[in-house]
């Protein structure tokens, strides 16, 4: 899965939009050896010069005309000479009146001119084969406009900054020195006057390395929650109130909400944000009372979805058994349990600080009071870390597998240390543990570059 | 109504979202006396030059930051320097990730930095009072947006471009020519080497600027009808296939066709393009056959709708009567009439030449035939004009109330003229005449104005 690098000195000439059409001003991108040259055809300048003989990171106004000659818009026109710009190619950016109409006109007449419609993601594809960013970064732009809360956009604005490209590399740089000393090791045995590392600093490298891969996959957990929203379920008997429940923290009238026991039928899935973070909740179908059977068919049914919630909401509105309670607790088994007591509105319920020892909120889903203290408690059973500009949390399933596989590596690295393999046979993990991290910035690791490590950790003419 | 232009050296800075968010790139503009400081207030370069030293119509790379510090995003600042940029003050544009978080963080980065929150218009405002483009350019600003068709967008640009300004500007030269040989007329009269124009040359002068006003005026029907659509009915008894009919121009199942009588009870209203020309279908609900007083109070409210139409389609399945027509070209006296015989399909239906004199279309809504000939009738029936980017049209009704009140006033001058009036009562409606165009333009037309002009075209000093 190694992706070549090859840097261009500027491809094909592509055009597309950049924004959503619509505003008061929208923008048309050109990138490609050609961009400069292409733009200047459909374009008329308001002064004398042409864009070609414009300089790097200068705007232009002027008018973008259609094939017959005619005026589409007048627009200013950002000019960018490789291999300062986006894509590291010369590029240029159509700043024009926001109408779909005017957009469409001057894509259009781009193409005419000889540009070619790109691709989605072409710009930062191409900024990566460029060498404007690696694979990691180019995949956090795609986050970071994604990102719709503080937390997201902190990970992802990280992420394109490169700073868990730098772990990557603070770890390849490790790797490349154990392979290093391991090469070494094979290849100037007889030499008396080098001196080698000896395994146990190689294994303490090693446990060093699996630490870190091992902080960068547990963080996975809530890269995945700040990505998609961490998942809450709300279990419970029919007509206990999940629906209002939902209803009270989503704020707005989203579930059928009636006394009629089984009103829902389907699962209703949205999102709110608490403290910045979205949760998306889960509303079961209620499990009925008909006979035992059923009944048991009936929560197994609406219990399927428990599987993908890191949270579980149980609501009660009266006392449970303590089968009940063991039952739900080895159905949550690994989850965030919350029990939530409601009606206590009602004359008949009284509040309860814990049911069976599980954690409990006393709550009126309809009156909405204690509302805001169940919030806190899912935001707290959430656990998600302090995040600030330079954290680093995989949020991307292509990299947590990379790292999962790059673990299982350099454990094996480790188990090979400790029975005392051969050089040549821990090196083979080694470089898949490399390969699986280079498969993350998209980098290519050859064996010129174990080489090139060697000669600059240990100069050979010297 | 004269609004008073001021000259600003640049206003409070405000700032905005310049596009709509969800694009790759958002745009956030900001324009005022201190707009490069602000901005600079909030950005870290990527080099070390400040946005203040900065040139105009230059590109910066670098960081919004938030007042904590913290990174915003990495953007790209556009400088522009009064009076070289959109408003004619100091502005930048700040090129960002589109994601709708990080533009709503920038703005309000330049908030806490000291930037008002611009409102709607509010920088086009700024461009005509700082004198970058007069009223009437400023409004086509908005149309330009607005225009979703080549037609639209032709006339909105050549507004922008300031042809509708530069008409205006010639009859202002031809009305204040008028005036300056009546004012000369009153102040120099013993003056006996002054040559003055005769009566008969300012009647041919006024008679000429009453004929353009005209012809700008009735470029208002197709300027309403390429803003808005042209207002196109439907009209015919029930079950004649009128909803068939939309829906077949229309290209969409919108209206529920049934052959059930009156299935439509409300009006139904969309639009659609033929030759790039916007079309605005009225159906309005059919005709039922009761008793004659129920059918003459049908009429009358399912042709209610025809008052706004420019356009009657009339659907008939069989030959009306004699009397039907009649009644037709009555309550559609100055309108385009077009009689479509429907249902050629059926065995009983024969195509018909023409019905009682109208034109008449023969089609099949159900098979979809003849909708081509029918489509070119109603593009020829709309009557538009020869469209293209000097084409000065009437699209306001601002302009338009303006224009007829002006052409009121120079009919008075020629009237003025042909009874010989005095210089001073005709001068009174030639001002009302320039007051009127001024206020499209929104330039202010003062005494001094009027002098300047007989100095230059009499320099009292030879």
């Amino acid at each position: 899965m190694h992706t070549s690098r090859s840097v261009l000195s500027g491809g094909e000439a592509i055009c597309s939009l950049a924004t959503q059409s619509g505003g008061a001003i929208g923008v048309v991108r050109v990138s490609g050896k050609q961009a400069i040259e292409i733009t200047d055809r459909v374009f008329r300048s308001a002064g004398k010069k042409e864009l070609c003989n414009a300089e790097g990171n200068t705007l232009h106004y002027g008018e973008i005309l259609d094939r017959k000659g005619k005026t589409i818009d007048d627009v200013l026109v950002s000019v960018f000479r490789a291999p300062h710009s986006y894509t590291g190619e010369n590029s240029t950016e159509i700043s024009c009146h926001g109408s779909a109409y005017i957009l469409e006109q001057v894509v259009k007449a781009l193409i005419d001119a000889g540009c070619r419609q790109a691709q989605p993601g072409e710009y930062t594809q191409r900024a990566y084969l460029n060498g404007k960013m690696d694979l990691s970064q180019a995949e956090a732009v795609a986050d970071l406009i994604a990102a719709s809360n503080r937390a997201s956009h902190q990970v992802a604005l990280s992420q394109l900054k490169g700073h868990f490209s730098s772990e990557l590399s603070l770890l390849r740089d490790q790797l490349l020195k154990m392979t290093s000393l391991l090469e070494l090791e094979l290849d100037f045995s007889d030499h008396e006057e080098l001196e080698f590392a000896d395994r146990a600093e190689l294994k303490a490298l090693a446990e060093k390395i699996h630490e870190r891969i091992t902080v960068l996959t547990e963080s996975f957990k809530a890269g995945k929650a700040l990505k998609k929203g961490v998942p809450v379920a709300i279990v419970g008997k029919t007509n206990v109130g999940k629906s209002t429940l939902l209803n009270c923290l989503l704020h707005e009238e989203k579930a059928i909400v009636s006394n009629i026991h089984g009103t829902t039928r389907d699962v209703i899935e949205d999102t709110t944000e608490i403290n910045r973070i979205t949760f998306r909740f889960i509303d079961t179908a209620g499990i009925r009372h008909t006979d035992d059977h059923v009944e048991q068919l009936g929560i197994k049914r609406a219990y399927q979805k428990l599987d993908e919630a890191a949270i579980v909401l149980w609501v009660v509105d009266q006392e449970p058994t303590a089968e009940e309670c063991a039952d739900m607790l080895r159905l949550t088994a690994g989850k965030h349990l919350i029990t939530i007591f409601n009606k206590i509105d009602c004359a008949t319920s009284k509040p309860k600080s814990a049911v069976h020892d599980l954690r409990t909120i006393n709550i009126s889903a309809k009156l909405k009071q204690n509302i805001a203290e169940l919030e806190a408690a899912i935001y707290e059973a959430a656990d998600i870390p302090e995040i600030n500009e330079n954290s680093v949390i995989i949020t991307s399933a292509r990299h947590y597998e990379a790292l999962t596989h790059a673990d299982e590596s350099i454990l094996r690295v480790i188990e090979g240390l400790n029975f005392n393999l051969s050089g040549d046979l821990v090196s083979e993990d080694l470089r898949i543990c490399l390969d699986q991290l280079a498969d993350i910035t998209g980098g290519q690791i050859t064996p010129h570059e174990v080489l090139g490590n060697i000669f600059k950790h240990f100069c050979i003419g010297k």
